[in-house]
């Protein structure tokens, strides 16, 4: 019998681990693998032969897997090029000297490419006895296709509960006050979108509405001029018309052909300040705490995301099914429901999927019924958190055993 | 009849709202005021008059106000100086006016001088038919006598929580990583030693030990040269030797004579990468969020929260009783529990209890077995949260309706 491989690549989430509890599980449910082998950090660590045996994960295991945040597997950010030809070649000896059938990968775009390039060399090379099956996730929720990504809506709920508790910590006192909420979102603004949630935002800065200050001073006067305060929220990767990021001051290159941001919130207090419009303000950036704060999963997302590694095992039992991602699909049905899908890498692979223009109300006013609409169902329901010591009950990540 | 108040000040907690919770159903179940009116904005709104009627809260709105982070009734910065009599005369005129026998008054030390000012001017004045008792809560845990405040476990859970997930996050590459936490805790430490609790601390640094640059760098060089990795947690009001604050640059005044922190955490990345110790780090500064993070109260917290304010109702029926503060009292039993008691609010006005030196470990490498002990019972449990359109429930703010 042949065995599998599921291993993580790029940036964390609360819920990137179910995704592996899934394939563990459907793998004991219906062993179509002999074994069930975990790649640590991703191609860097497969490239290296570095790999743990999950098969026989017992089912307590499983369940703290799921509520553990962050790669419990490891992460990388090596990415895999296309005229590379010795790491294409040292990969699929690795996967012959395994005798791994299956290669699930989770990540974002780049992952899917990786999943794609995987598949067509296997193809220019006539090579079928190894496959390549993509599991999403990213918190960006930026991967066309599928309706929306796992991971992305637990940072949602973090963000949009952290909102609501922020703004009644900032109204309690008399005095003018100006908050600011800086949020992930490189290239879309699904993540500062979601603040919305919360009900409390007076003004929603995204990546997909170029800042003018004129517009955005005006709105925050009306605001301050109106009750004395204001609550802001702020995508970090919010630009000038010219494509000039408002963090500009502070962006670096994480090697991977991004821009590392952080500081929009900085930027746009220092620009209200300057103003005059306001004579105090605060900035809170959320920073890595929004893609891993897992004891506040969304129970929509983490079934979604154990459920979908389930569909990626059960799918791979088809020797056809390679160079796939599963994504999830919405019903048309009045209660919120999804159907997986299989839809090829390559199409996702290095595209973005902004937050709709349709869905951004004017003059940085915040989202319509219609994202709400998308959003809120996602976000819904709590998980039984395990704790230990107090502490949230986690697995030992396996690239530390 | 006569009729109480209760009003709340400085700085909002998780659970400031059940210490109001627990008044107002003390009060339902032994009607000994025929009102409970709430004070607007603390000592600020009392003097306006700003007051809503508490008496007859459902007991839906009572579990969800127990909920709800930050001040229900807002809260404020006014300082009563002993000095000024005018606001004491005007106060007691307002007292007499809404037959108000006795006032509760939540906040920290700068409240409980407040109480005390009140019930000595009271007895100075031959005033009986007025009241003022304290109850205890900041985040801080900084008020002496008591065992510890309502308000920091649920801050101290939070921080824990965010410690773990963090450090889960921050590991998954192989690449070299500093990561710098930077949490709350002007004067004394407890906040940023609560993280320990995570058992993933490398390196702690508190206000209660001098900053001393060439042992914290040695310590992370150490660090890094065995894992690669060095997790750091850091208090705002953490200082060198002279007493210069290590975030001095960023150093305000928030005009109550306290200095306005925040900037440790970038601080000391700065004398990192400027040294050379590592190549990158990287900051998140807790900010506002941890001290209203209520989807994550402790049990332990809440749960005292509440019985407090119902034992300073239940105590206050004996007309004797002012110019007190209930507080907490370990008991010398194996499994944790709590003693209520009443202590002088003059004992406690104005008094910092610092984090024990002789639980801080020496070179910042964390707490003792000792702290752990003290620290671990209090952040046990999580309490129901109800959820509305996928975010938590909330009693909309007094002061705002």
């Amino acid at each position: 019998m042949s065995n599998c491989l599921v291993a993580q690549s790029g940036g964390p989430t609360s819920v990137i681990n179910a995704t592996v509890a899934g394939v563990v599980k459907a793998n004991q449910m219906n062993p179509y693998y002999d074994k069930v082998y975990g790649g640590l950090n991703g191609i860097e660590g497969i490239l290296q032969e570095r790999f743990v045996d999950l098969t026989n994960m017992s089912d307590e295991e499983n369940v703290i897997l799921r509520q553990t945040p962050s790669s419990a597997l490891g992460s990388c950010r090596y990415k895999l090029k296309r005229d590379n030809k010795a790491d294409f070649e040292s990969l699929f000896n690795i996967l012959d000297k395994y005798n791994i059938e299956t290669m699930f990968y989770t990540g974002g775009n780049d992952s899917m490419d990786t999943v794609a390039a995987l598949s067509e060399y296997a193809k220019e090379h006539n090579i079928t006895k190894h496959r390549f099956v993509g599991c999403p996730k990213t918190v960006d929720n930026d991967l066309i296709i599928t309706d929306h990504c796992p991971g992305f809506a637990s940072a949602a709920k973090f963000i949009a509960t952290t909102a609501l508790q922020t703004w009644l910590d900032v109204n309690v006192y008399t005095r003018q006050e100006v908050f600011i909420l800086e949020t992930m979102g490189r290239d879309a603004g699904w993540l500062a979108a979601s603040a919305c949630l919360s009900g409390v935002v007076d003004i929603l800065c995204l990546p997909e509405t170029p800042f003018d200050k004129d517009i955005f001073l005006k709105q925050v006067k009306k605001c301050i001029d109106e009750k004395n305060k204001c609550y802001i929220v702020i995508s970090e990767g919010c630009k000038y018309a010219d494509g000039t990021y408002i963090a500009a001051g502070q962006a670096k290159n994480d090697g991977f052909g991004h821009a590392m941001l952080g500081g929009a919130g900085q930027a746009v207090k220092e620009i209200i300040l300057e103003a005059g419009v306001a004579s105090r303000a605060k900035v809170q950036d959320l920073s890595t705490a929004q893609r891993c704060f897992a004891v506040q999963q969304s129970l929509v997302d983490v079934t979604e995301s154990f459920q979908l590694g389930m569909s990626a095992h059960m799918r791979s039992c088809d020797k056809t099914f390679t160079g796939k991602m599963v994504g999830l699909v919405r019903k048309d049905v009045p209660e919120y429901d999804v159907d997986f899908i299989a839809v090829d890498a390559i199409e996702v692979a290095n595209q973005v999927k902004g937050f709709p223009q349709e869905w951004i109300k004017p003059n940085y006013q915040g989202i319509s019924e219609e994202a709400v609409k998308y959003l809120e169902p996602l976000i819904k329901g709590s998980p039984t958190v395990y704790y230990k010591d107090g502490v949230p009950a986690y697995v030992k990540p396996y690239y530390m055993r």
